[in-house]
């Protein structure tokens, strides 16, 4: 039976994680010396599971094993091992682990698949000092434009292509990678869902894009004891009002059919926000994701026509309504789709299709091959924090189901 | 005829408005160097005015003229020197040179009053660094309490008392001011109703009193992208329907007869206030004013109610809902406000009664002796800024009604 090694996977999981920054547990921040620790460590196990260890153009760390057909191309399996500041152990690094338990357990079983296999660390996923997320993955996409590669670092000045150099990488020999036949990739669900249905296992149908919006009102900045409630150009109350209002729509989006609708107001920056000073300027930035564009652009445009409405009244201006970022929504494969549900079945996992409310490396690989995603449970839905966390069951559980997806995967190729 | 001198009080006034750190006009913090080449300046106006100059033991800068009938107690006429960083040029210096023109035009006229007459600058009447206000005023009427005498600077440490040392006063020898028979005080509006209605001259009713609430709210900070819009505890959309509410019953309480009422919440503060993250935590500070207590306590508690009706249906808690500030609403003297009535009669000033939204010297002086206050129009309501400004005419008009008031005060008592 060829099946995972659970003990195996966890102590190795939980191996990675105590590579960290000490005063902060868990903390591998991409481009730090701590996460060359951590790399150093994986490519001595992915060396140890019978893979051949580079670092790619883009600065990704592949372990790789020749199938016996190398024109089907290759199928990868890829997260990755950085984190954010005082994050978890779970995000991105279970799923590495996962890829490289699947390649120990071909070893144990002397296994060589049709296709050629690399396991990947995908380099940067999370976005680092130089504020861009999935370095490594846009790297081998086309996505990495030479705008980003030129930002420099906040203090030090250090371009993010001279960083990628420190890790291995050469941001000038970068190209698509047109072989990859499959991408799979594991990732804790981040959310709670699983968790409150019960159910063991996500397939994931896509990731959502995301608009990012900020949007600033100014109004009178006032003595906040001798302006008269009917003199007032108070944009907190403006911005309470679109806050509302925005949470209102976004419940009705969320509420449609055969779609998946989240919006958010996270961030307030209020002006001058003295407690005896009626505000005079106020600045919000909603988060909106789905897997239906077309939902995103109409929650948009309703919100600004929202926005429109409630101004007026409270003679408030609107001096700022910008895009920070606007990013499609990727459909995972359908034949891979059922594949993990087969893998499901095979295991006795419960599944369920959804979409994934963040984004991940898949969204970028999905560009060049048939993409798709496991979920496993969260413990109370908490990522990027200390707490994070997935019980080993329902991990073990989903690193079953990619091995029996590869397998499958590989297995239904035919040699051309 | 006994008038003032429109010329000579706005270039003493202008002249003490350069007196500032050059690098951000209008500044002169109390307890600063630049505090104290101001009072040398006032030092030697009041000399040359024929005051005899003292600093009191809780550091108010004094200038005295005995009168004929001394035990009929002083009239006080104050305000203060002192500025809050980037401040204007009116605000307390207008009053105390309003005070030094009364002492000149005597001396023109060779005037005795029946009273003593003192001329003050009331020490720190802003927020300094210390964070306390109406230093010098609450020294004289018992409201400088050993705990705030002992208040450490957050920087450097030194005492409150010390401070109040270095500018001459001696906090060990603090007593209550038993002589004051009358206190005036003109100060500029720092609001826009008597520019709104074309008034010239507010009399001032009373002083509101102020209620600071902090309130915050706890829920659950979640991904902004996995968090069903069902499965959130969004302290933030709590915080804005709160702040609608208030808002609401604020206007409510501001259209009731017979009362001054404002509230403000002009203070936010949201974690972890990342734009991918649902708000977890969220506190608001409200600022509560009126010249009526008991609408203080009930627009409080009416907050507290619509905060519990807020909170469960969005499984938010309220973990902190405290009085930051708690003062009571001062009433100046009727008498005293009929003075400066048939005062703006003798000037052909228009003038309304009005309540006072701001604090000042006059809400702790009024613990002591019967005490009114005169209003000058401000541009725009502004106040506490660079572009602070009240018409010359204006000013001058409104300083020419404290002289006819001090007068006709003085003229109305009777020797024992």
């Amino acid at each position: 039976m060829r099946t995972i090694n659970r003990q195996r996977y966890w102590q190795q999981l939980m191996r990675l994680g105590e590579i960290t920054e000490a005063e902060r547990p868990y903390t591998r921040r991409s481009f730090s010396e701590c996460f060359l620790q951590g790399r150093a460590w994986l490519t001595e196990q992915m060396q140890a599971a019978g893979l051949t260890v580079h670092v790619d153009t883009a600065g990704n760390l592949i372990g790789r094993k020749a199938g016996t057909h190398p024109e089907l191309g290759c199928i990868m399996i890829g997260s990755h091992s950085d984190s954010v500041p005082s994050g978890g152990r779970f995000d991105g690094m279970a799923g590495v682990i996962a890829g490289l338990e699947c390649a120990q357990v071909l070893q144990d079983h002397h296994i060589t698949l049709n296709h050629d296999l690399e396991i990947v660390d995908f380099l940067a996923e999370e976005p680092s000092e130089w504020g861009i997320s999935c370095v490594g993955s846009r790297g081998i996409s086309g996505y990495l434009t030479q705008d980003l590669i030129n930002t420099p670092h906040p203090q030090s000045q250090e371009t993010l292509a001279d960083a990628v150099t420190r890790m291995g990488g050469d941001t000038t020999q970068l190209s698509l990678r047109t072989d990859v036949a499959q991408f799979l990739e594991l990732h804790i669900e981040q959310g709670v869902v699983l968790e409150h249905k019960q159910i063991d296992i996500g397939v994931v149908t896509g990731i959502v894009g995301i608009i990012r919006l900020s949007l600033t009102l100014t109004g009178q900045a006032a003595h906040a004891g001798t302006t008269p409630m009917n003199l007032r150009k108070d944009t907190l109350a403006g911005a309470a009002e679109i806050i509302l209002a925005a949470e209102k729509l976004a419940q009705q989006f969320s509420q449609r059919e055969h779609g998946y609708f989240v919006a958010t107001c996270g961030q307030v920056f209020n002006k001058p926000n003295a407690s005896n000073v009626v505000p005079g300027r106020t600045q919000l930035v909603f988060d909106i994701r789905s897997d239906t564009r077309g939902w995103m652009e109409e929650f948009a445009d309703a919100l600004h026509q929202m926005i429109h409405n409630i101004l007026p009244p409270r003679q408030l201006q609107l001096v700022e309504f910008e895009r920070l970022t606007d990013t499609y929504p990727m459909q995972c494969d359908e034949t891979l789709m059922q594949h993990i549900e087969a893998a499901c079945k095979t295991e006795k996992a419960s599944h369920q299709r959804m979409s994934s409310g963040a984004g991940h490396d898949a969204a970028f690989i999905a560009k060049l091959a048939p993409s798709a995603m496991i979920f496993v449970p969260s413990v109370d839905g908490k990522s990027h924090c200390p707490e994070e966390w997935t019980h080993e069951v329902d991990l073990s559980r989903g690193v079953a189901v990619l091995l029996q997806t590869l397998l499958s995967v590989d297995a239904a190729a035919r040699p051309v």
